[in-house]
């Protein structure tokens, strides 16, 4: 059996017993090892470089040396691994942190919640909480939105794919257009002042509006700042809560902590998730307004509510922030990145390609179908991870962990480089 | 500063940061620091015997040794942490030992799909998959049940308080009464089958019945093995999707693996989480018979799909499988719990204790209302973390670890013993 | 062109413009063109016994002579059609009458309302109200119940054929077990109690529970005087508001102006249409207790509220309602009906007929599919009109006008008496 | 007793026997005794100018004589009243002159249901049909419009204060901004285009959409001939059905038979219902494309579908049709109330009145609060009664009976003009 007859017989494995509904393995189809920093290795001892990033879960790159010592002496010395949401000095620790570090600079006053593990855990608990804060049912999401896959959730995903996957009609909620939705010179907003102060518009006033401040997943669409102002002006006119969903936009993805502290709004609550723990392992909080805390014990619960390994990474993923140098860090190499993806746009400006994102979440959307799927199978043998995103995986996108050092970011960035370019040859030949 | 005020102190941390949501830390007042096999310590030194087991999540124990071991090496290596579901070895790994060790030797034949780390994530794709392999949108729980959190789950979950959280009305189910509710001469099925067959029944043909073989969280009833294979041949007769939720009863809290083994069923879908790491680590799948696994790719996804820490140690976990020995040892001290617990009722007539369950999953049912509360809370106090269960907690549940040892399990059950002994003596002189 | 050959040219013109919904015109294949108290005759003049009386619309015969006089009185005076809900004399004098004759001998007090002419209408407002009053969403109905047509009232019908229909689930309701529907040995308000009262039972807290004494379109299922009070008892102790559908079973079909006055029992509100008008004209009233009439004005409204054609003729059947003479005559007919269905049921003990009903709602439920399609049929060609009933069309149903003549109603029982034994005779002949 | 006291307590039965519910007798508080063509008479013998006209029921005026004869004369015939759906010659009478007036010369082919007598009941069998026919459950509907007061027709009525009347969550519906809902310069067919066809916007395939060429009840808003063709074509090229609610705008009042004539449109289905008895007799069509009455007999059903007292009005209302003259009429009468009520505009610019509706529906929309209520007020203490429309009653309109002879017409016009220039004056005064 020669390499690519073993490696075969290694996916083989996957093929015969994990359920159809497998996606990335497919998009990568190789068996990986190993992985450290911004890199990762196959079987065959091919490196990668990754521009996923866990799509957005390792903003802190793959096993980060100071969470991995942490982690490492915590299972050594016994430390509780596995406790519901009892006391222990893990999770002391970590909530100690989190205020200190994160909260208390930023002026922000919020009780935090333990939903269990993941995004859709922390948007379920949010939903739940608004709802019953204003007794009212309807929760407005937005077009081209993703906030989880469990049914309440899904509710406010635009996702139609992921939507007919419910079986069951989706309901409670109402889809309203995202910033820019209707084209640049229609402010939304204004249909969404219609819908809830008309008499008429067959709508009904929501418990909450719920929001990514960039929505990754959906295609790299950024709200601007003064609609996410007028979306909090009108939240607190309506008594409407104001959930930000940023379990992929926060922990610094877009180069603040917060991804909506430049708008400078206050959310009555914030999801949590991916990156909070800072290595990959499940870990999500629902951050609550105080005043509106009024959940009764256990009223929403969960089995991994407090899961310490992830407790131990998150509180060392903190020291990241005690200074303004990591954001620094961020914007900077979101400026290289975003240098290069303008250079590919212009250089092939037939292909009408358009640069998309802020911080680290950058992407070029395309509107030749199957074009962004096919560059990111050449990045992809050519040594460099990076998925698309967008419905219909229309955008390119890139989204490497913040810790990357320059001088992977500009490998990166070569390697998309020559594939646009072998990408264009191509075509031209096929022509 | 003396040590009581120190641990209050520690533990104000949680009543000033933590949201009210918070439980367990209200039942166990105090900070854990350590834990291995069937004990915890908290900050003051002070031990206890666990009969709570992670609410069924560590049935191998806390730090479960080698485990521990191959966990700790595995990082050592930098082994790949977080991969969404692409291919890698450790979760290789886990499906060839899983096939080869739990499906084979039962003769089960199962794709494999990680539906997210949580029970409720299973929950969630099982009930998908049948409304899309059906067509139908109606899914049928059972009174007592408890299924999970998010909206689909708690859909099917028979708590009113949990279900109330929700904040809208759950629709697309229906609940039937589980085995027993109408008391010991009724067969439930006959009303089931009333529904399902009746052209005049209000109701409309189900997508799928969804159950536990024991309700662990409801209150520790069992639905007998005729009663099962009823349900079973009604799902076959009317092409009706048979899931399993053997979240808390699998992983062999009853026995067996599979917590329906005895009985001879073959569900269409089976959810497993809670133990399937092994470690405590969040992890979940859903077993999807291979006909019916019609997913489109993505269709259900999530960003803690493939958490390879967890299959490192689930694949460790599997080895206490690969004889009888284990399941034997498990049945061993389910009978001396049996036996102590019945031995406890018998000496109380007056309180009118009902001995319920099987395996290690056992407990005593109180009609007195906060009776079992406070024997949990004696409990506590004298060294044993012992929860309730039943929507009322109205009964006194015991779960050890299955690998817990006699000595520690006899010294558990005599704490027990003597709480009870010394609550009687209480209330005797309160009258 | 001869008679049959002119028939059929007659009936043409429905299948040609008719939508394929039509339903008794297949069953009654003929085209009617006169009709006055218990008959009716077709265009080639063939007379007709109805024992149909429109559905219990026409309980006061076709063209009841007095009301026809009012009526054409009223046309020939100009008086006011069609007024929406304007106050006009006719209203008035129905309002003044109903309470007179009706509502105060009885010792009832209840606001009127119209909700709109049909009785679906008067149960779509009848549950809005009680969600209103309640804040709760939840609705029980019954196995077997039949409440309409539209989406609220489907939602409590039991007919899954009918449900089906809807395309939509059927949301925020519940269907409970009716009298006698788990076998006569179980009292179904075991279930319902538990169902209420069960913390872990599924369900949520009712606004309401509506219920018919005795289900007509449901096969004749009569629910007993204690069932109806422990109803009662359940609503009062509850909060929950109890609704009656007398749509039907009003107006005298059991013998008395209500079919729930035997029982004694008060509901919350009361549904009636049907026969309302006494003369076939689209009527109906939700019937409301004062301290819950809280609708704000124009809440729920509807064109055709305030018929005033209706209101004369209403006002005119009232009279018959003076004494307890019609009263004792209903049930004097009834008690002839039922003398004679038994005699049938014992004349061929082999069909297994079960006699149901009471007042002059009757009928024969046989086993045999198809059975009482047949009679239907056969009764049909020998000039008796009457329909079958239950959701498999199991039940022969006869409701004759009240103030059919004891002449005609042995008539029509003679003629069924026939049709019964020639078919058992042809039975008996194929065998 | 004087006669305003008498009057007095003419009214008081209502207020201590209705329902609070009741409304149009709050806003026009007189007894009504006696109505001919376009006027009404009260107790008191006061004459009123109907510019109501049963909100779009009495488009024939009322007790119109030729209707009134073949009524009474059918009535002295003892002709069928009620009959189910059976065949009557009345019935047939109709079907064929419907076909023959109405559908024939409009080259349209349509198969009719009798849904029951009421509009609502016209729209819940459209929409059942339409989500059987295409097996979807969404429908859309739009921003102002009103389609009744049913579960399944109230959720696709833009009115909130209606829509909070259901009392549970209106699911399976979306609301879609009308014709000129955003403001002149935006066409909202392209944010209906993005809803259907961006696999991102949250939204899922509909069933139907239901449309009103002019929303009478929502504030005399009409769509644009290119509007509805634009929509007609989006249905067809997406499989979704067009159903026209064409209840209030029908049988003439845009001065066409149907209301969609002008634009060429051909819907999948026509709800019809309030004029269309002619007479105000209860009475409703559901109008089917022959290719989609896939309906199964009787799955939707009703006591009130075959009126025959409706028929014979409604086959002698036809009439009417058999020539263009009357629509000629209709157009005459209504350019002369447009030219009416512009001049009004103009007299009192500082009221920003604006002119609004077609045919015979007309209006002058006010934005100042409460203005149109005061009008209307105003009007009927001087003998005309006049209603308001809009969610907010801010539009004063003006909908007489197609009938109303020009003098009758100008003698309203004048009433209103008097009735503005008295209210000016007032306003003028108290400032």
């Amino acid at each position: 059996m020669n390499i690519v007859e073993e490696h075969k017989s290694s996916l083989n494995i996957f093929e015969q017993h994990e359920s159809e509904v497998r996606s990335y393995c497919r998009s990568f189809p190789t068996l990986f090892t190993k992985a450290s920093g911004s890199k990762m290795w196959d079987e065959a001892g091919k490196e990668y470089i990754d521009f996923f990033a866990g799509a957005g879960a390792l903003n802190y790159g793959h096993n980060n040396p100071l969470m991995k010592q942490k982690l490492i002496q915590y299972l050594q010395n016994d430390g509780v691994t596995h406790s519901l949401d009892m006391a222990t000095e893990a999770k002391r620790q970590f909530l100690l942190q989190f205020n200190k570090i994160i909260l208390e600079p930023r002026n922000m006053n919020y009780k935090v919640m333990f939903p269990g593990p993941t995004g859709t855990n922390a948007v379920e608990s949010a939903l739940k909480l608004a709802r019953k804060v204003t007794g009212r049912s309807n929760v407005i999401g937005f077009t081209n939105a993703f906030h989880g896959m469990t049914l309440g959730s899904l509710a406010v995903t635009g996702n139609k794919f992921k939507r007919n996957g419910a079986g069951v009609s989706l309901n409670d909620t109402t889809s309203m257009p995202f910033d820019g939705y209707l084209g640049a010179e229609i402010d939304t907003l204004d249909y969404l002042k219609s819908y809830l102060d008309d008499s008429g518009s067959g709508g009904s006033l929501p418990a909450a509006i719920i929001v990514e401040t960039l929505q990754g997943e959906g295609g790299i669409f950024e709200a601007s700042i003064p609609w996410l102002r007028g979306l909090e002006q009108i939240c607190r006119s309506n008594g409407i809560m104001l959930i930000v969903d940023d379990v992929q936009m926060g922990c610094g993805r877009t180069g603040t902590f917060f991804s909506f502290e430049q708008a400078g709004i206050q959310p009555d609550i914030i999801c949590l998730s991916k990156s909070i723990s800072g290595f990959g392992i499940p870990m999500a909080l629902t951050l609550i307004r105080p005043e509106i805390d009024i959940w009764e014990p256990g009223e929403h619960n969960g089995t991994f509510r407090g899961h310490n390994l992830a407790f131990i990474t998150a509180t060392q993923a903190l020291e990241y922030w005690k200074t303004e140098d990591f954001s620094n860090d961020i914007l900077k190499k979101g400026m290289l990145v975003n240098e290069a993806l303008n250079e590919v746009v212009r250089a092939y400006p037939e292909l009408e390609g358009e640069v998309r994102g802020k911080g680290l979440m950058r992407g070029i959307a395309y509107k030749a179908e199957g074009l962004a799927n096919e560059i990111s199978k050449l990045a992809f043998a050519s040594g460099l991870i990076m998925e698309t995103s967008g419905t219909d995986s229309e955008v390119i996108k890139m989204m490497p962990p913040l810790t990357i050092d320059i001088a992977d970011l500009r490998k990166g960035l070569t390697i998309f480089k020559e594939c646009m370019h072998s990408m264009v040859e191509q075509m031209a030949l096929n022509k």
